[in-house]
């Protein structure tokens, strides 16, 4: 569909699986635009894939979650940026991102077992390996959630790696620095479980973005 | 205004100008939403702010610049992942976070001046102090980059930090795991420029979220 034909930078336009899958899992929110009164708007949110669906959740009170869940119209952007790019011109300054915009309708999720497998794609997909650890959701936890799938069937992703693309004979140090989201030592009472320790390790080091 | 009213967790609005100012400085990227065809769209986007107005730049023939331009309802959102905040029960899990969203119609920058000072913004605000070094933009790169001011008006800012708001009693590590955005090794040829060297430096620590 026009929508997902990337005009700009189309050497850009990816439609490998593996970009898809370690984008979401790699980020940790993404963005939920919906429309309201002809006015765009975002709001920064958790998520999790499970199989073709993207799941977000929220209070079944909340304007994004109720209009993602009735049907209207909404995308998804999940955005990973992987470095800074710079050439000798501003003009040629880039960044080296893996970005993914879904763009769908979403559904209220009312089926129990997916509502669970849903909440629990969440917890699985922020910190691997806790969820066993955790005192049970109440049945008033789980009604006081609202559940939206949206299918991961139209999207366009976009990644741009590497070095400058044009550097120009110029006196200024030319390059990538690379940048990534980092976890710090944790911040509680008492011995950390090895799901955490696991989290902060896989979390530690920004990889190059030159691969 | 209604849109600009924080429905879900008023506790965590925020009407601290430090806030704004911090979160528009720290945040590498944000997400530009807008609408065509009744389909919401949102895409990631370098910017900058100068005095009272939030500038994104592009190719004159990206959709999003001339949606952005043409004064139709915008919204640009900017959010900082600071920290997964965990507790006994999924459903007290939480992010901290600091996030921005901006409501308004952009214009585009025609006066060659305030073109200028856009794009000198948007290069101090990635990699400060290294403008100065740089090859000037020819006039050909400038024709071919559309600026757009978003007036900083009506917005919405909300930010949670902190610890778990509820703990239960259940054997399980409760705390916060630090997120930031950090800078790597750069890559390429050559000794690398005291200004490349401090955003390393100023980029090199997950901060604590709990202060």
């Amino acid at each position: 569909m026009e929508r997902t034909h990337i005009r700009r930078h189309p050497e850009r336009a990816s439609f490998d699986q593996d970009d898809v899958d370690t984008i979401l899992d790699e980020a940790m929110i993404c963005h939920v635009a919906f429309v309201e009164d002809d006015q765009p708007i975002l709001i920064p949110a958790a998520f999790a894939r499970a199989g073709d669906w993207l799941y977000i959740h929220g209070s079944p009170l909340s304007r994004m979650m109720r209009t993602a869940g009735s049907g209207a119209p909404i995308s998804v952007s999940v955005s990973l940026v992987d470095g800074l790019v710079l050439a000798t011109s501003a003009f040629d300054h880039s960044m080296n991102y893996r970005s993914l915009i879904v763009f769908g309708r979403g559904r209220i999720v009312t089926d129990p077992d997916e509502k669970h497998r849903a909440l629990d794609a969440i917890v699985d997909h922020l910190t691997p390996g806790r969820r066993e650890h955790l005192r049970p959701m109440t049945d008033k936890e789980v009604a006081a959630t609202m559940v939206v799938a949206i299918p991961l069937e139209e999207m366009s992703v976009k990644v741009r790696k590497g070095p400058p693309g044009r550097v120009d004979d110029w006196p200024v140090w030319t390059g990538v620095i690379p940048l990534a989201q980092v976890a710090g030592s944790p911040v509680g009472d008492g011995p950390v479980p090895d799901h955490v320790e696991e989290f902060i390790r896989s979390r530690s080091d920004p990889k190059t973005s030159m691969s």
